[in-house]
């Protein structure tokens, strides 16, 4: 695809010397762009192709790096990226040593803060903002949230922080009308009912303009009639959440017209007071199938541009977990699902729609949903939270305070554990052993293969132990068909090495072991605590290997090596981890070969 | 003091049987019992005083336990306590062995969930709602719940969860007017707007109460009236952030007059739709000292009833870290200070009366907080977030995600590190070490005496790395003026036996030595991560003796270990930390003889 106007961005100043029809020429390249490069490389489409127009407007307004822009996930910065110099690169998106499917400040000075977690943004921009005042450097701070985001706490939180001060700090609301699973809160209706105010928007407006256009004497009328009439600004608009955390409310506005954005972005620009602009976009603006269904475009994988999606697809971790708990739910009516507006992402789907009343989507929040679901046990109900790793990292306190103190035995379903690849840094699921295994009470499990998973949630559905079962992003990869059980499952028992590992890198050490001579394998399940039976029988191996799919500090290799010792154990001990770095976009088997945890790896490490 | 109606309350339908001469009684007895036990045991006094009308009227609309009621952090649950049968232990508050200042389940069903933290009431009154109405067991669940902690964004994500959806739960908020600090977010201003808007709710009580009392038609009338017609509701009450989350807004009410709580607790019960109830009362209220100077009566120590608190006291390492931000901040105009709502607790009342400018109270809200430092270091400050280790806990995924991915130098001074004592398991800060030290990219420090904090705090501020400093609650305790200084401190170079330890409890070693014949003590100082050369170093002895004031599980102790067998080390390693538990309500020098950290302990152990 030719690319006329695109080319020619070499800065986000250049976007600012459009004319009308350039710019709709621009959007359509930038379109063009993300949707081929994403049809090879995977990647979040909808909401990239949703905010075209927005982040247009955005840097014809507002002047990037001086004005810092912070795109809320950053998944939706896919434009922002080609409009600021990385339209050469825009081919690695995503790929090992490429361009990051989120914001990295590392990539580009236009990316002001690293993004990938939901709802950290205004936070994060307030921050910029406050740095910018107190250096007397200028400029302002622009966070960009989606509706989804919004409803995290930590939004709520520097909502109110950053209201009701003076000074221009700008957050736009990119409204479209779902997250990721469609969300059931209060607030998606509340934006709901704002949408449907127009009538009270389009006078402000009129007015508005029309007073900036005043040569001289229209700006002072126009701040003085917007920001301190109190008593006009509540005849045009009426109050709603962010009016009541002090911010200035302006919109909506139809966020893929980019003159409108513009005016509204400038109207901003002008303000001493915080304010937020809502911005209705539609998610998968552009391209039809996107934008017939937005959910199955929200992140995918490669795909043929011309047929859309490939809609059959292999059984996941996710899939059998969602299966395992509508086959309990069907025997068993206390059990319960909650998932942080990620539904189809966990493999919910079919339980959210046959035991409605028993499902929770609480939105995209992770804390809340832990506390909750200790809440429901509390009540007498067994729910299982299916959450990603790396966003259960939000709930930590909520698990250690709100479920651990007490021994409320919630169950964790603890999704994507493990490397997960092209997202990268910021969505590794390395982190939850090390976290978890820090807190009393807590039970981890860690299993290999579809069977040992559904096993593992009918099982733990009666303990009265707060349970965590850890499973990776994708497919299993079976080799194996013994028999796994118990703590833990040793494979052969002869040798003096003995490989010690868990999880899906299991498959692995099977793997590697028909290479090997003299070598066992202790397949642990119960990953933790690890039972004192489980050090005592390792103690008798002259060499241990342990391979981990997580990270070094605060492992299990490590609790386990302090074990040993502690008990005497004076033969060689080796671990082999993430060491303690953040592991970046890559496939799964390069990144597992990088840390040595591959069937090459255990084989030539432990045949030397 | 006698207590004529309280002696008979013994269970809280007691209380539902009084006139109204002898609840006025009952709350004057409350109050003095309230009074008389945290005059000799220490808690939190202002907050309690405050909600005695409140928690009396509750229980009388309310059947405790059929209806679940959890109140927010559950410091001014002691009303509660004496309410639901605890009268007779009740001087046993806060003891070892004791009740607790907070809810416990463990000692009463009528905690339905335990508190300590700010903000998670309302999920977990959602959570315990939600299973009353699946499991067909009828009952509401009320979260009473402050204006400070309704800062927390936790308790955003639950209101937006639960608005909006039918069903008859309930939110008090008990707004007091301030937290533990002066609140300065959006959300305090937007509460006096509240309050300041009587006119408005004063019709409604009227219409509402007037037709409750019509027999047998009024109250589908009323539930009409107030349910269904839109039009009406929103000429009655003007919108707020809760009817924009879909609940329905009782109040505001005077929160020390039971009976018109009462009439408001009876509506709030009959709809079926989320309410909030905003009761106004006075922290402190009743006893002249705490209400004139709340913020010094919200935790006290033992004082005297008829003089008040002793205001002189002891410079604590708070006090240091505080002026040791002062003097840094003087020289250095880049230097910010942060809280989440503890501007006394951590020492940093000097700072935001000196740097105005500078100084950030961001309200509960702990996640924030990390962020918005991550976003001023992005802007080219250097903040200190000063923050207690067991609420910095709310924080880990924003340390992880926000900071260390990008390796964004903010400072953490993490206080009350460490066993804190009478305030129990809700609040030991005895993980941070553990779940910092999973996040790549982390620093951390663990002075033992105020010259190491002051220096820490002075070196680490142009560090461009992520610092961590960690100290104790309380006053230093010193026997040592050797020099400490580089990443570990070695005393005496001759033993075969080594005490490996850091912080606060460096100072037992030292004294344990004198006791100890061929003993060196190897102080950590910089704790994480720990260089090999310390590894190498401590390999030489023949037993090494970890004392670690901190979780076993995942600590420096098994991290060190784990490195020892890893190197080939083969002598005798034992750690002393505290075994994978929660530590109960006692003194810190008991916690600390349990867990064989004082002096005495290492004498026995390492003189064996």
């Amino acid at each position: 695809m030719e690319h006329k106007i695109l080319n020619n961005i070499k800065s986000p100043e250049d976007v600012k010397k459009l004319n009308k029809c350039e710019i709709d020429l621009l959007c359509n390249e930038i379109r063009g762009e993300i949707i081929d490069v994403v049809s090879k490389n995977g990647g979040h489409l909808a909401s990239s192709l949703g905010a075209v127009e927005l982040t247009v407007a955005l840097h014809r307004v507002f002047s990037s790096p001086h004005d810092a822009i912070i795109f809320d996930v950053g998944h939706q910065s896919y434009a922002h990226k080609l409009l600021t110099g990385r339209l050469h690169r825009f081919a690695t998106l995503r790929k090992e040593g490429g361009i990051s499917g989120f914001m990295r400040p590392q990539e580009s000075v236009h990316d002001p803060f690293v993004t990938g977690h939901s709802s950290n943004s205004i936070s994060a921009a307030y921050g910029i903002y406050k740095a910018k005042v107190l250096s007397g450097e200028g400029g302002t701070a622009i966070a960009v949230i989606g509706d989804g985001a919004m409803t995290g706490g930590m939004a709520y939180e520097a909502l109110n922080n950053a209201g009701a001060k003076k000074g221009n700090f700008i957050v736009v609301l990119n409204d479209n009308k779902m997250s990721i699973s469609r969300n059931v809160g209060a607030m998606p209706r509340a934006f709901t009912k704002m949408r449907n105010r127009k009538g009270y928007h389009k006078m402000k407006f009129a007015v508005s303009t029309l007073l900036l256009k005043l040569p001289l004497i229209g700006k002072p009328i126009h701040n003085f009639v917007f920001s301190v009439k109190e008593a006009f600004k509540s005849l045009v608009y009426k109050n709603n959440i962010f009016t009541s955390l002090g911010f200035n409310y302006l919109g909506p506005v139809d966020g893929h017209d980019t003159e409108a954005m513009e005016r509204l972005f400038t109207i901003a620009k002008s303000y001493n007071q915080p304010t937020l602009v809502h911005v209705v976009t539609t998610k998968g603006k552009g391209y039809s199938y996107a934008e017939n269904q937005p959910k199955d475009y929200h992140g995918v994988s490669s795909f043929d541009i011309g047929k859309g999606k490939d809609v059959s697809k292999c059984k996941t971790y996710s899939d059998v977990a969602g299966e395992a708990l509508c086959e309990l739910a069907a025997n068993n009516k206390k059990v319960c699902a909650i998932t942080a507006a990620m539904t189809e992402g966990t493999g919910l789907s079919d339980f959210a729609e046959k035991y409605r009343s028993r499902f929770f989507d609480v939105g995209i929040a992770e804390q809340h949903a832990v506390t909750f679901a200790a809440g429901l046990v509390s009540g007498g109900m067994i729910p299982y939270f299916a959450v990603y790793s790396t966003f259960l990292q939000r709930g930590y306190d909520q698990v250690l305070h709100d479920a651990a103190i007490a021994n409320v035995p919630i169950k964790l379903l603890v999704d994507r554990a493990g490397i997960v690849g092209d997202d990268g840094e910021s969505h590794q699921g390395v982190f939850d052993v090390a976290y978890l295994s820090t807190i009393p009470n807590v039970n981890i499990y860690s299993p290999c293969y579809y069977r040992e998973l559904k096993n593992l949630i009918a099982d733990t559905a009666d303990k009265k132990e707060l349970s965590v079962i850890r499973y990776p992003r994708g497919v299993e990869n079976n080799n194996f068909d013994g028999e796994i059980g118990g703590d833990y499952t040793v494979l052969d028992n002869s040798g003096e090495k003995a490989i010690v590992t868990y999880g899906r890198i299991f498959n692995f050490a099977v793997e590697a072991q028909k290479s090997l001579d003299n070598v066992d394998i202790i397949k642990l399940n119960k990953i933790y605590p690890i039972e004192e039976k489980v050090v005592e029988y390792l103690i008798n191996y002259k060499e241990i290997y342990f391979f981990e799919e997580g990270i070094l500090s605060g492992g299990i290799g490590e609790h386990i090596g302090s074990r040993l010792l502690q008990r005497g154990y004076s033969g060689k001990y080796n671990i082999y981890a993430i060491g303690n770095e953040f592991v970046g976009a890559s496939t799964i088997p390069s990144a597992l070969k990088k840390y040595k945890l591959d069937t090459e790896s255990m084989i030539e490490i432990v045949g030397k």
